[in-house]
């Protein structure tokens, strides 16, 4: 195993499951986990401002590398001095290699072992990714956790083919380590592994070899069961190095991140609390809003009573539900400070359930609220 | 002429033009004249918060009778005490009175002597507003300065239909005096006429006979070249009282508010500045810019080097491209901050003129710029 100084500091484990409280050192500062980053695809997080996600106290959002590569493209970044200058985030950033999204164009996407040809979903463009352009575009936008560029298993797959992806995974992950030169832009693995617990642990022992600053489950939130999502977790973490930080990608609901910390996960993405809060989709601690519902319509109460978001002090149902049905933009700015508000709040308060050491209590209490809906 | 308590009062005037600095009293508050008012058509200053309003030292936004009474009702914003708590906004708030916005729904509005029948443009239901309606519309809406409801004459229009038109709007504007009750909330009368100076001068004393808290000129910006409007402005204005604030509806253009100042304006109100940002017209000290223009694909200045705005301080041209050609929520509202930052800022520099009696040099100064454009 290369040597690698772990940006990982564990401050107290859970009695009661695999959760651990902890935080991640990057060169822009550090992170407290568990935590739970907002996607800002296309160099912001829609709809709110840097001083929102200040305000919400946000330590790091995540960048897509596949979306700035295309637009504006990672020179023009690297230009302004990176993505924290070119969209004025003083906080860590982790970029996704891109891996994900050419994946997901399918037809348009060729995968070779050199890498994956694709065209510009933007204008057409035909382009190419490897594993060492994927590093070196990161590398430019400036991110402070970079990953490697890996392949995407189709969900359901033959075990055949999960083996070979897998393999083809391990062969790219140690390109992206050679490529890697700027050292204090940390990179992270990705397992892959599809839904087979042995292949995920020989997939790490592979990663481990190759020696890597941070440790992803990939593969997992694409259309299988909760349930099945949580089993992988829960047989995949034991198998993970204890110093190293632990991220689950693109996961996922209120109820994931709670059964995700269980298991032993440190970092979460997702774009749900964004994305719903746009569809008018709010969570709360009573679990979930629908705010063009007429039964709103008169509704003087903010969306969460337990809420201290900035909508929540500010705003009535009422109002949010007038917005949402008149289009307005201030809808979409005010949902989603709620929704990411309440993401960042249950984790600052699962980080101190384990603190505290009673974050079973806290995992029924959160259930018991829900029940409530 | 009926007694009313002028809420204008007036600091000095220009000794080169007919410009003045004043400030107008509200139950809410203070507001500096000459001004311009953000609109706020839906219970929203569109893409930003009262926050970057108050920012910006908005001391008043307006507020669209017409939109509010179709969705969400003015019943629904009077039980929530009024407008100012539904939205959320400390400042004071005008509105109009729905008048403009039913009759540029042409076919599906129809005028008698007592009213406006018309059809939502929501949902196509059959609707009617009197001028008795308009005011208790506005009085649950809880306005600081309403709108009576007057008659929108098309352009160009034969004499004989501007008569009958201004008459009506005077008949109108009796029963909105009459309707008026909450006599702490201000009526302002609309002075029509069309571009007739004779039939501006007769209904302006029509007006001052029933008496009004302020004065409006109403049916301009409708069509007509700059220099009509301004020409109207220049023959109306001496004929309005001196002890009562002078309104001109719908206006306009940085330019326009120049011109309207120096003849003697002391309230605007337009869309422009937020629909324009909206659109990526942003205006600065220098003329205006079209964001999306490849010129500004590596311009790393901000819009405007003079402009002090959240957006200027923060990001550059090429950043706020990037956001408008992806077509993020950001780019809505960070445009939006600029440009009525550079209007609020423009009106304070022109108050800030004529209190040093040189807004004869401000406004040279100003065409100056803009030549360099
Ligand atoms: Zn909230
Ligand atoms: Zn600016």
């Amino acid at each position: 195993m290369r040597e690698t100084t772990t940006p990982y500091t564990l401050h107290n484990r859970s009695s009661e499951c695999r959760a651990r409280r902890g935080h991640v050192t990057t060169r822009q500062g550090t992170i407290q986990t568990p935590v739970f980053m907002p996607v800002g695809t296309q160099a912001t997080v829609k709809a709110v401002t840097p001083e929102n996600l200040y305000e919400m106290n946000a330590e790091i959002i995540l960048g897509n590398t596949y979306h700035l590569f295309i637009r504006p493209g990672h020179e023009l970044i690297e230009r302004f001095g990176g993505l924290h200058k070119f969209m004025n985030w003083k906080g860590s950033i982790l970029t996704d290699s891109g891996g994900f999204q050419i994946f997901s164009l399918k037809d348009l996407a060729k995968i070779t072992e050199e890498g994956a040809s694709f065209r510009s979903h933007v204008d057409g463009a035909k382009l190419f990714l490897s594993p060492e352009i994927a590093v070196q575009v990161q590398q430019s936008l400036g991110s402070d956790i970079m990953m490697c560029l890996d392949t995407c298993i189709p969900y359901p797959a033959t075990k055949d083919e999960v083996i070979k992806s897998t393999a083809l995974t391990t062969r790219w992950a140690q390109r992206c380590r050679e490529a890697h030169t700027s050292r204090e832009q940390l990179l992270f693995g990705i397992v892959q592994g599809g839904m087979h617990e042995e292949l995920r642990k020989m997939h790490i022992e592979q990663l481990m070899e190759i020696g890597f600053d941070g440790y992803a489950i990939g593969g997992l939130s694409v259309g299988e069961e909760p349930q099945m999502m949580y089993d992988i977790a829960e047989a995949t973490t034991p198998h993970m190095p204890e110093n190293y930080a632990r991220y689950l990608m693109g996961v996922g609901t209120p109820q994931d991140l709670v059964e995700g910390v269980w298991r032993g996960i440190d970092m979460f993405d997702c774009v749900m609390p964004t994305r719903n809060a746009r569809n008018g989709m709010l969570f709360t601690s009573n679990g979930r809003l629908v705010i063009k519902n007429s039964r709103y319509r008169d509704d003087m109460r903010p969306l969460d009573e337990n809420c201290s978001c900035y909508t929540c002090r500010n705003y009535s149902r009422a109002y949010l539900r007038h917005l949402y049905a008149s289009r307005e933009i201030l809808s979409y700015h005010l949902n989603t400070i709620h929704n990411l508000h309440y993401y960042l709040t249950l984790m600052a308060d699962i980080r101190k359930a384990i603190e505290e050491d009673n974050f079973a209590a806290f995992r029924n209490d959160f259930y018991g609220r829900l029940q409530g809906e």
